[in-house]
């Protein structure tokens, strides 16, 4: 047979199929009917596992495709059902809940002095407000906890360090509600006392893994401290040592800038997330973050992520981190496009909110770029 | 009609289905079979977009679901032609280059100085080897990519602390083969020079991390330093200050140790790795990495994941890290159990090889606990 042959063939084969999986997928809205008179669960695990069984040994050498297949299937057959039945009562009434934001931010908890990154990423997220600093993201946290902030704005990603797990794993652990993000250009600056003589470079971590390639030209020595802006204050009284850290921070701190935009690459980027106690859904927001955790079998992610595919929505970012004093469990932390106004969008998040243990909503926010 | 009745009808649907998706697999393998003779690619993107097209417009309202399904469809069936063709020349060769680990391991590049947990994860890994000690992650690249080492050994994760963001950067930067891997568990303590009024303690990020609750208890500042030991070192110079570090670290710098494991969580452990810049995969290699980027496309994460279930492979881990210099691109780091001395493991390494941009195979070695 020719290529032209086996392809008519093949979308003769696609033309049975289709009528089937419709048949299908209208017999799950019956079953959905019939689970909701009943007052039935929609996950079946007994009868998924016995399906996947029977179809695997009949498929003989295609049998780990068919199971992947009738996996599909079985999967997308939720997701109608708990779009049906309305799944996720308590998610639901948790998103009704949540209002606009607050004209007024009130008090906002941020990293370093001012001049810091995180300070200049709280004045583009909320203009005119006066930050009250930190110098660690765990007391950020916890000043929105006890409520002595409205909000905190910190980093959670750079464009070349990677993420900042420490902020993940507050985030998984806390809970909070993520209400906003903004991603900023960053230039570094090697920045010294006038006259210094430096051996070794003080910054903090992310910033010196920022800069890294520049540091061992140099022949410096990295010290990591608390935060970059600290990093110019301590500089400022030694002689033998540089900070890395923003202009406007050398400049706070007196220092003579050295050298500009010692960042690895021209295109240096940190994403900076706004926390929240309180749920705030603004117009337009157009990100959902939600985390999660999986059993450890074959597919499980698979199968959720059928689910986003299904509903049509676009995966900007996994992260799967460990889970505390459980040995190498795992919690997932996933970013995608969408808004929660949006019926479909919302029936996947109740659905997945009644399946998946460990399940957090974390926010609907606009991303600003 | 009863949930008994519909399910017959479900499984007479399954029925009908599973010879149609059976015809489609055996086309799939007489494509594979013209497209070998012809020299032509598997993937036919263009062709794969117009089935999906049609058959979500088909579709109505399951548009979404029967996008997904068919996806799959396509999927598998080119996991099937891949395996026909015998795709991925260059990896299987790679792969049939790995010699067994030798005998004699030579230098041994680890992190910290001696009482460090990577020198003791070395010395597991390494029985009786002296290793070479290094205050920064990059260091031990370097060495391994010069020759000065042959083999390197870093922490990746902790059980509570999470990923050490750092050493995936590198892992990727520099791809070499991981070779071996072992979960220790880690106690730390507390310790400073006899009499000492601590106000701050010092000692590495990760393990100030580890042990965040019982530092904020006792009201002290947390200073990071280079490493463990180092801050053990730092320690017995200063009056005002304790190190968090392992027994073994405080005995060789002279402290007292005020309290033992004073980590979060009891079952603290920490996973290090081993790197090589040659491929040794050891006898009964359970363990496979490997790391690629991916198009931002709806469903892209998912269609991979399809061929790791189709291949019955179970995934252990997932990490997205953004590829420096491009805008929040990324790279996906994957970790899953299986041999590339199965021949079906190896064709799915082989076809995703060809398939994805940024792939790398990064070892298949001994998961040790």
């Amino acid at each position: 047979m020719t290529l032209e042959e086996i392809r008519r063939r093949i979308d003769e084969i696609d033309g049975k199929l289709l009528p089937l999986f419709l048949a299908r997928m209208d017999c799950a809205r019956e079953v959905a009917a019939v689970k909701k008179e009943a007052g039935l669960p929609v996950l079946n695990a007994g009868r998924e596992q016995e399906i996947l069984d029977r179809v695997a040994s009949c498929a003989g050498e295609y049998g780990g495709a068919a199971r992947v297949l009738y996996a599909t299937l079985m999967e997308v057959s939720r997701g109608l059902q708990h779009q049906i039945l309305h799944s996720g009562a308590a998610l639901r009434a948790q998103i009704e809940a949540a209002q606009l934001p607050p004209a007024e931010p009130g008090r906002v908890a941020t990293f370093g002095r001012p001049g810091s990154f995180s300070h200049k990423a709280a004045d583009v997220l909320f203009p005119g407000c006066t930050p009250v600093s930190f110098n660690s993201f765990a007391e950020i946290f916890r000043a929105v906890d006890e409520g002595s902030a409205s909000f905190g704005v910190l980093p959670v990603e750079n464009s070349s360090a990677g993420s900042v797990g420490e902020v993940y794993d507050l985030i998984l652990r806390y809970r909070f509600y993520i209400v906003g993000a903004e991603t900023l250009g960053v230039r570094h600056c090697l920045a010294a006392r006038t006259g210094a003589q430096p051996r070794r470079v003080i910054s903090h971590p992310q910033a010196l893994a920022q800069c890294s390639r520049r540091i061992a030209e140099l022949g410096l020595t990295a010290e990591p401290c608390e935060t970059t802006a600290e990093a110019a204050v301590k500089a400022a009284s030694l002689p033998d040592a540089a900070a890395i850290c923003s202009e406007d921070a050398a400049r706070a701190a007196g220092l003579e800038v050295l050298e500009r935009g010692i960042q690895n690459t021209e295109n240096n980027c940190t994403r900076f997330i706004t926390i929240s106690r309180a749920l705030y859904i603004p117009e337009g927001a157009d990100k959902i973050s939600l985390c999660f955790s999986l059993p450890h079998v074959t597919g499980s992610l698979h199968g959720v992520l059928s689910r986003f595919a299904q509903a049509g929505l676009n995966l900007t970012k996994i992260e799967s981190r460990p889970i505390p004093g459980r040995r190498f469990e795992y919690d997932f932390y996933l970013d995608f496009t969408g808004s929660v106004r949006d019926e479909q969008t919302l029936a996947l998040l109740a659905s997945l909110s009644e399946e998946l243990p460990r399940f957090s909503f974390l926010g609907n926010y606009t991303e600003r770029e």
